[in-house]
C-alpha cells in the first residue's frame, strides 16, 4: 500500500486538542513578578506602592519575607473612603489574611489557578514556595496572564 | 476503495483546530450586564456604585444615555488620593474620556477584544451599539470573562 502523507488517524476531536493543549499549560509558562509590601507599612505607603509598580494586588510579608496577607484595589479603595488618616494604618488591619487567602504554585496547572480566581472572585493569586515555617512570594498570576494565555491560544499558530 | 470510516483528511494540526474553535468565539457569548453611571454624579457616590455593584469599572453615560466615558478602581482610587471632597467632584473631572476609550461589538471575536485589553492594559471593554449621535453601551467586556470563556475551553469537553 502507499503511504499516505499528511493525515493520519487521533480519535481525538476538535474540542479533546483544544482541552489537551490548555492541559499542558503551568502556572510557571505565565505568571508575572509578585510586588510585595512589608506587614508594617501604611496604608498610604501601599496605595503609593501600588501605582509606581501599577499593579492590582500587592502580597504582605513579615519580618522573615513569609506571606501573611493579600491587598487588592478594593481592598484599599475600601480603606481609602474611611475617616482613618491613612499614613496611620499599617496594612495588617486591612488585608485579607491567612488562612483565607488563595494560593497556587508554579507547577500548578494554569486552567486550575484560573479557576480558583473564577470561583473566588479574586484578580491574582500569590505563586508561592513551602518553607518550614511558612510560604515564600516567588511570582503573582493574574487574570492578564489568563487574559494573554487565550490570546496566545490563538495567534500561536 | 474500502470506504474508511473514524478519521479523514483535514490537513490541519492541533494548534489549527485549536485556533479555529477559539475564534468562533464572539464577545456576545461572553459579556456581562454593564453597569452605568450618569456624567453629573460624584466621584463619591460612584465609588459606591462600585462596591454595591462588585464591579472593577463602571461606564459613564449622559443625559442622552450615550457613552462619554469610563471609570476604573484604580481612577477612582487615585481620585480618592487628592485633597477634594469627594462628594463636591462630578466624575466627568477624572474619568477616562471619549475618544481615548476602547469599545467593541457583540460581533467582535472574543480574542480580538481580549487582546484589546492586553495591548491597552485596562480591565474592561464596554460593548457598544452605534446610534446616530453616539454610542450606547449594552454590555462589559473584562478579563474575568475571558478568564471564564479559558476554563471553559478545558470544562467543557
Amino acid at each position: 500500500a502507499r503511504p499516505r502523507v499528511g493525515y493520519f488517524y487521533t480519535g481525538k476531536t476538535g474540542s479533546e486538542l483544544i482541552s489537551e493543549q490548555v492541559k499542558k499549560l503551568k502556572v510557571r509558562d505565565q505568571h508575572s513578578v509578585p510586588v510585595v509590601v512589608n506587614d508594617q507599612v501604611s496604608v498610604y505607603d501601599a496605595i503609593t506602592t501600588m501605582f509606581l509598580e501599577d499593579v492590582g494586588t500587592l502580597f504582605v510579608v513579615n519580618q522573615k519575607a513569609l506571606l501573611v496577607g493579600v491587598l487588592s484595589r478594593k481592598d484599599l479603595l475600601r480603606a481609602s473612603m474611611g475617616n482613618q488618616e491613612l499614613s496611620d494604618v499599617p496594612v495588617h488591619i486591612i488585608m485579607t489574611r491567612i488562612p483565607k487567602i488563595k494560593i497556587c504554585y508554579k507547577d500548578d496547572l494554569l486552567v486550575d489557578a484560573a479557576t480558583k480566581l473564577i470561583e473566588n472572585q479574586i484578580d491574582a493569586l500569590p505563586v508561592v514556595v513551602d518553607r518550614e515555617d511558612g510560604q515564600e512570594v516567588v511570582g503573582r498570576l493574574t487574570k492578564t496572564n489568563i487574559t494573554k494565555a487565550f490570546v496566545d491560544l490563538v495567534r500561536e499558530e
